[in-house]
């Protein structure tokens, strides 16, 4: 009734994140049942995502290419340089569309307690990129999170030393949120930075 | 920046059941990022399961045999038939642990407004199997849902007419639940079968 192949499968499906075991049941049989076209796609682009998709050399993201296509774009503005922690943060940036520059992607954030230092998001490789030439301002949109924060303030802090002008994205009240209903946090930031 | 390895893995992603675009771009980063061997599983799981997991001759469920490990089981109750709407239901008795007869798994429920007929779901095959030797009583166990329901009907009028005994799994207020909470209609179910 529970065969090794459909076991393996729940198993692997669980894999995914936010996937537990009773929904890796649920895919599995879904799949078997009534996608087992779906079930191959899905095998054939996992296998050529994970042979192809690698990091692009200049900015970290995830491309196909030596350099991605954003990097290599000579309409965006390379004078700035907008640093993320992951490359789905970045497609946040991208999605909403204001944003011309070139991007940075961290390999995560600073995490001591993890034993996640500068080395292992590759904050080197960043200092050298911020200090090319043409750079003008390097603009920290990581996560505002303890550490996304702690990653925020410790890069600036470097960067500030070696002459880069460094930007943090405003913090504020949400765009069509009622100040009712905000945290306290967010509003007493938002005063702070008031404008 | 969204190659097409890249796309074409979040769109196949999708294709699970309760996954929707967020969770697939999600997904797919998270794969990329942190576990590529879970990826790489994934896909080989994928492709063993569809190719290895077929429906047992006799039951229908899933198995990677001809027949499946519980038709095959002595141990079990050769008189009794459970019959269910689906491999995943079949699960669920099963790790109740207090059924020890054989099963009939449908391919799904009678639903004449999405023109899935008798035939759609194999009752001519459950029929014939009902009617074998040995078979002493029909559980009818699918969903208590509009659809269920009505696919048990059918189905209990069909095996009654041809002298098969059949019964339905009690209706009635779940375990462990506070008469408070439980609604009206299966309160008034619990009332009209109690004994």
């Amino acid at each position: 009734m529970s065969p090794g192949a459909l076991d393996g499968l729940v198993e692997a499906l669980r894999r995914l994140p936010g996937v537990g075991p009773k929904s890796a049941m649920r895919m599995a049989y879904h799949l078997l049942q009534h996608d087992r076209d779906g079930a191959r796609l899905l095998a054939q682009t996992l296998e050529t995502a994970m042979s192809a998709v690698r990091h692009c050399q200049r900015c970290n993201t995830f491309t196909e290419d030596e350099i991605c296509a954003t990097c290599r774009d000579p309409e965006r503005d390379a004078a700035l340089l907008c640093v993320v922690e992951t490359a789905a943060d970045q497609a946040a940036i991208e999605r909403t569309g204001s944003y011309r520059g070139l991007y940075f992607v961290l390999q995560g954030k600073l995490s001591p307690l993890d034993g996640i230092g500068p080395h292992d998001i590759g904050l080197s490789r960043l200092y050298a990129r911020a200090g090319e030439e043409g750079v003008r301002e390097v603009i920290l949109a990581t996560n505002f999170t303890a550490e996304g924060e702690a990653t925020a303030h410790v890069l600036s802090e470097t960067l500030k030393s070696r002459g880069v002008v460094v930007t943090r994205l405003a913090r504020g009240v949400p765009a069509g949120s009622e100040l009712e209903y905000v945290d306290l946090g967010t509003i007493a930031h938002a005063l702070v930075d008031r404008r």
